[in-house]
């Protein structure tokens, strides 16, 4: 028989699959549909491997990748908040809080400190892995904004400044990032994807 | 402008969106549909830090994670094949190879290899970490078929000894995590989900 232990880890997991019915409010590049959390998720994972050179700040990419694959868990129960809707970031913390406190009860004593710890750091920024992750985590929507001609952009009418200050993680942990987000900001705004 | 480098980067990264597209022969857990390669990549990821203490040799966790997030890779042009289909794994490496060779020449002449690495690694179950991989790749879908009531091996009337066969690598690499599986395969047995 497979120890408690063991069962805890794999209630967790299993509860984890949650992520795949999680919507975003961005879609896949091909603008088919709506992408869900454990995909963003995976994408971001792969991105940060292939672009860490652009890192400003010196990371582990190792731990990078830690956070990135667990950075958005606390959706499971707070629900996706849109990047830009000021009342649902309002208490946003206070929501993904309680959604960890009931998360990450669902693991082993010892490992519930460990994973929680993890996203307290992302959301925190108070290391250079948690500020590489939160630029790639701005990045990826980004390009699916750009790719699928604003769509949701345009269905908020959300404005590029707004979009400048939500990419600021990009400008300060990774600039040579930053230059091409102008490009596609200043490319969206020519097209219309995005308003003055 | 972003330099040519970097658009090469994101080339390649645009590419891997089609992951999201490519559905396997298992289902989320909550059977409700098919599961795609980007969210299993995902799922397999976080599999993984969870149980890595049942690892039989030991392990650099972070070469694990980058390993689990490409593995799936190569489908993007060879497609799913079924874990269960003779047929069609007779020629899965060479065409896996392939489109290793045309997707990774995306990347940056110096990113190439890299990448393509982690791929033939993981393939040959060369190392610690890509035999854990290996283990935690089949332990995934395990659980799919047995939560959702065997509805994909009864499809196609799936034996209890191909899946043992299969599962080889748990065996192997994560014995612990044995016992969890043989359980699976005897509950799955009694209530007719594989046969004999």
């Amino acid at each position: 028989m497979a120890t408690e232990r063991l069962r805890s880890q794999m209630t967790f997991l299993i509860e984890l699959d949650r992520m795949k019915g999680i919507f975003r409010q961005s879609s896949v590049y091909s603008g088919q549909r709506m992408e869900n959390d454990a995909e963003h998720s995976w994408h971001v994972t792969v991105m940060a491997m292939v672009l860490q050179e652009y890192a400003a700040e010196e990371i582990d990419i190792a731990h990078v990748l830690e956070l990135l694959t667990t950075h958005d868990l606390v959706e499971i129960y707070a629900g996706d908040t849109f990047a830009y809707d000021p009342a649902g970031n309002q208490d946003k913390y206070q929501r993904e809080s309680a959604s960890a406190d009931r998360l990450y009860a669902l693991l082993p004593q010892d490992q519930t400190p460990r994973f929680r710890a993890l996203w307290e750091e992302y959301e925190s920024r108070a290391t250079p892995e948690a500020r590489f992750a939160a630029a790639i985590d701005r990045l990826q929507p980004l390009l699916s904004n750009w790719l699928n001609e604003g769509v949701n952009w345009k269905a908020h009418q959300v404005k590029a400044a707004a979009v400048r200050n939500r990419m600021a993680p990009i400008r300060d942990s990774a600039p040579a990032l930053w230059e091409l987000t102008e490009e596609i900001i200043r490319a969206s705004l020519a097209q219309g994807y995005l308003s003055e």
